[in-house]
């Protein structure tokens, strides 16, 4: 790990001195935005409801978008207004959102390059000193969203979409479980085969232990998607996927 | 890394949120239950004796293993019974041991395959929060093993493995001080030496500086054990030895 | 992360309970007493006062050089007597130094390899619970220095080297604002073309969206010292630089 992540928490702890910090993921790919706006999903229901959550996947730092924060019913999100948090707003009403123009609760000279330490980390520990959300910044309406991957669905085919390999090569794509329930429901007593590339893998299972070593499993995560992953193996070597691969999902009727 | 451990640890914080959490070590291989058992052989006798230590390599999650706690005189051990704690319970005596079959305890609904989230992490935040064992789960009398490399000893040759190879490439055996006392001291006076592959390394040294940059170097190191390193060189990469590695040790006498 | 670093930190907390405990990196490449030297400037102006800087890059642990703590200005200093403060001590002024030889602060048996553990740690969180640093070693005079590498000036050129690669792939380099602001300010009105292999930067911008998507750029990054990016892409890679590449910097009068 560079220097960075080790001096944002240095400005937090001077601001902030009983500030407890909990390093969510390293883990995104550069400049990934979609990628980091899904791995913040994962927050929802886990942390502490007044969490303050800095997200920092930032590539228009120092050019034109704003550095804001959001509260919502699980806590504040501070970041660049770059979309980076418009999976969580589909999940959590946005109660109030700033723009952080208040020069008094930045590191000064604020570089322009790395909003982390000089906005992002100074604000979020003013926030966690208590200082109000309406103070820290002005009022900003609109936000900026990104498309985020979704499933397409074709009649009794879905196409489905890799959106993360974790570091057991377990595979995690875009569709939820209430997705999949909505669309099985259609077509009762019917029974699905996950295609990818070459390898099919029957009908869903709960755990790893539903299949032997070595073979293919399907299933929905502990993050509430559906993932494919090898039994004691590393789905995406063994199957030769990454981020973006697409699966095809069809159904049977009975 | 992947969000999994800020979740664990968000999830001791709204339960505890006066717990120190110190990560232990992320660099065990996937599924690698063994490697993990000797990883947890370096907390005896450094972590304060109240610690709670969580342990989560899991392959078997969600199937039939128990999840359990163990408490031995250097802490409480949390984690799979698949043998992840073999190593520490061949060096403390296990005092209580129950199975973490109380829901009350646990994060609803209970995933099938990240127990570390729902039951591993919220189990040791309410023992640091208080909850005596016995009350967290049922006494359990019999913990799963597993095998731990081990010297074989033949006369005056005696076969050792690598057992781990750290960030630097020194490998890490599992021939421990001790072992290696009792096996010289039947030909007094003798010496030592060591062979890996084609490279002889005679006897031990005590530090790096005690060989020319470049040279290997066999040493008992900071865990206790038999190790072998390339001063200011990466000795797995030079010698081209990794994880179960052998290394033939052989004693002459006076 | 090997176990090391866990086991430096259930050292200090077993001695100063309350210690915030603050990672800077674990990145400088192994035995890398220049890149880690520069690694702890970053902390200068950031971290608390107060702060208590442990760096263990050790390449000589167990033999001669000695284990040392240094007061400055900005907090205290704990490692070898390698040179590893040799970049802290160019900004801040030593307003004590000692060496480390007094066994009552360390953690007993000291190993020979691991004097983080042992020793650094130890003493540290001795020195957060209050031991004054008189107390905890004797003084000492001379302390080690390394040469750092420094931009070679000749006329209207100037080469400046590569000291990291982050892991965004931007190439950072020993050449800071104020050295650049002396050089350029004796051509008055001058521009500056930066050439690294055969591709050419012309002049300095101010942030990433200055350029083009995959296009180099040159800016004074939040360091302090002159970087070079490409815009969402890894400047590494695509340029073919890594730690010790050259740059020129030619300027031409108006």
């Amino acid at each position: 790990m560079d220097p960075y992540v080790g001096l944002m928490k240095a400005v937090i702890l001077r601001i902030c001195p009983d500030a407890r910090i909990v390093d969510l993921t390293h883990a995104v790919p550069a400049q990934d935005v979609v990628a980091a706006a899904i791995a913040l999903e994962s927050t929802i229901g886990y942390f502490p409801k007044d969490s303050i959550h800095i997200a920092v996947v930032d590539p228009g730092v120092g050019g034109v978008r704003h550095p804001i924060a959001i509260q919502t019913e699980s806590g504040i999100y501070v970041g660049p207004d770059n979309g980076l948090f418009t999976v969580v707003l589909t999940h959590e009403s946005r109660l109030a959102a700033v723009s952080l123009d208040r020069p008094q609760y930045h590191c000064q000279p604020v570089s322009h390059t790395f909003h982390g330490r000089d906005i992002f980390a100074p604000v979020a520990a003013h926030l966690a000193q208590g200082v109000p959300l309406e103070q820290i910044g002005s009022p900003i309406d609109h936000l900026a969203t990104i498309p985020i991957p979704q499933p397409q669905l074709n009649e009794n085919t879905m196409t489905v979409h890799v959106i993360r390999v974790d570091h057991f090569g377990n595979l995690i794509t875009d569709l939820t479980a209430e997705q999949f329930r909505r669309w099985t429901s259609r077509v009762p007593g019917s029974t699905m085969m996950l295609t990818l590339g070459c390898v099919q893998i029957p009908g869903l299972s709960l755990t790893f232990s539903d299949v032997a070593e070595g073979q293919p499993i399907a299933y929905f995560g502990s993050g509430g998607r559906l993932e494919v992953a090898v039994r004691n193996g590393d789905a995406s070597q063994q199957l030769q996927a990454s981020q973006g691969a697409t699966l095809r999902l069809t159904l049977t009727g009975d």
